[in-house]
């Protein structure tokens, strides 16, 4: 039976591993410095689509297919999927993987979805029901653009703080046994406010949310940041990065030794002029089940906390005077 | 362990049950036949709030708090909350639900996620590591229809086959043991899409997607439907239900003499102008947390199946052409 610690950890008693996972990113994104763990780049970032949401979906189509094939699994092997997009009413996520017909469970968790996914995965494959889950997100720049922002058109310059939202989508298949890494706990994040209200800086509305997370995670573990060889955020971004290093320093916790953000690994801020670094649920989806997963293949990566940041706010909520609440998932992932 | 069965049915193992539940909503609600079961009624559709948007977070509050209050518990007793709503980036539950502190697991099912929170939340109790959680989820007449129809002020004629979004909300809180009622099965809803495009006939296209269930449901469990006392849909509305009894039909399973759906309950057809019926997240959640619950605590309700639809559209996927693939997960409930 799974245990649950007083801050709100559950660590898991089942093997529950990540079996096989996919990534997939756009022209851009294939500029960058992680370009050769992708499993497929697009150079046409309309994937053949007739919109910028249909390509979404089909990104979704594509990296979920992927998963599947790496592992030598189909379809009927997935008892569930568990999907969410930044689009409203995830579309992407729904119109994208609805021919695959497996029962699924729409998540929102904005860019956290990733970890969210996970992490209800994992915790319906402790429960015995399931015997394998599938968690898949995307974002698209276009498609995020224009429903958030402005229309890519306006070609509105963008300030320093602004991340960029990345093309790109991650799938991960997790079933009970030994895969390329096994879910050792999961810390469900709170939503957590500090009234930031500007949604061109969403680093530092978000990171308060994964340090509230953190700081739960080992008080309820006593583990220490050295511990890990990697904490990973996603996708704080440069500026939410830095914010995050200080407000743990402030709680007696240094993670600065260990600390990396999926938003600061995937584009080369010299060279790609992308400001505070990439975002969106694609962006740690397609790192962490390509780059990140492919570490622990080659045996450079043991033990780390995936950490993923999500901004729960729309432009109607903006609109209307609200500050941006956030959130954060955590998963403790180790080698075994 | 909770087993799972061929056709994605999940039994529980474990005693889950529903502890306690409250169910809020609005003026026209108020004046339909199911007046006398909610916990709270509004006369002003605003809730004092400057905005629809954020009327339907005032309603997400008031039920979590009403629920919390019934069962005699704190935000501290309670180990996470499932929510979702429609609008964009499901802003009613965030902004609703930010001040609990409690671990938050957004979801996104259209009007199914009453059915999607509870049986999510039975796995995560069934898992072991979480004591309690809770399911909530919203609908605003006027937040919806501004978003997905017309604005308010325009007064456009509506359609025959249109239903009408409740005002409303409803929360249970699930834990372990005995309670109202015993949460028995799950079925995971799959997406279905008959290529429906009409998104003023939402109970068309959500028809198919109940039959899928049902008739999974049935071939797990060898169960017929008169073993059920009700079959409750939400919220197909009088012509979903309709198809959903022919479709089942031509699978050789009769549920007419036990379906009904929300969307018919809470609206007097003849007296308050509703053409299809109710519809809307909140509809089938203030419903079954309100009126059916109490058939459960006043022993006039046994062992039932609750089915809860939602179209997994928006409107950017209708104005490019798409249908409406729609989804309908089941729970099986039983008073013991």
């Amino acid at each position: 039976m799974a245990e649950k610690l007083k801050g709100g950890t559950v660590i898991f008693s089942q093997d529950i591993c990540i079996k096989s996972s996919a990534g997939v990113a756009g022209h851009k994104e294939g500029e960058g410095p992680l370009a050769s763990y992708f499993d497929r780049l697009y150079k046409d970032d309309l994937l053949g689509q007739k919109s910028w949401e249909k390509a979404e979906s089909r990104l979704q189509t594509d990296v979920s297919s992927l998963a599947l094939q790496k592992a030598g699994y189909n379809t009927t092997d997935i008892d569930v999927i568990l999907a969410g997009d930044l689009l409203n009413q995830c579309i992407s996520s729904t119109f994208g993987l609805r021919s695959l017909g497996i029962p699924y469970l729409g998540q929102y968790g904005a860019c956290s979805t990733m970890a969210q996914g996970i992490a209800t995965a994992s915790f319906l494959l402790e429960n015995g029901g399931f015997e394998r889950a599938m968690a898949v997100t995307s974002s698209h720049f276009c498609s995020a653009e224009r429903q958030f922002r402005l229309p890519i058109e306006y070609g509105g310059q963008r300030t320093p703080t602004a991340q960029w939202t990345v093309t790109g989508a991650g799938a991960a298949i997790l079933e009970k046994g030994k895969g390329i890494c096994q879910v050792k706990a999961v810390t469900v994040g709170r939503i957590i406010d500090y009234k930031i209200k500007d949604a061109n800086n969403m680093g530092a509305a978000m990171a308060p949310a994964a340090a509230d997370t953190l700081v739960r995670f080992f008080g309820d573990t006593g583990k220490r940041p050295t511990d890990f060889s990697l904490i990973l955020t996603g996708d704080l971004g440069y500026i939410g990065s830095e914010l995050l290093i200080k407000i743990m320093q402030e709680e007696g916790i240094d993670i600065s030794s260990v600390h990396n953000d999926c938003g600061k690994l995937i584009f080369d801020r010299e060279r790609q002029d992308v400001h505070a670094g990439g975002s969106g649920c694609g962006c740690c989806g397609s790192v962490f089940c390509s780059y990140i997963m492919e570490q622990f293949r080659q045996k450079k990566l043991n033990d780390m906390l995936f950490i993923a940041t999500g901004a729960l706010m729309s432009p109607t909520s903006a609109q209307q005077g609200e500050s941006i609440p956030s959130i954060a998932h955590l998963i403790q992932l180790k080698a075994e």
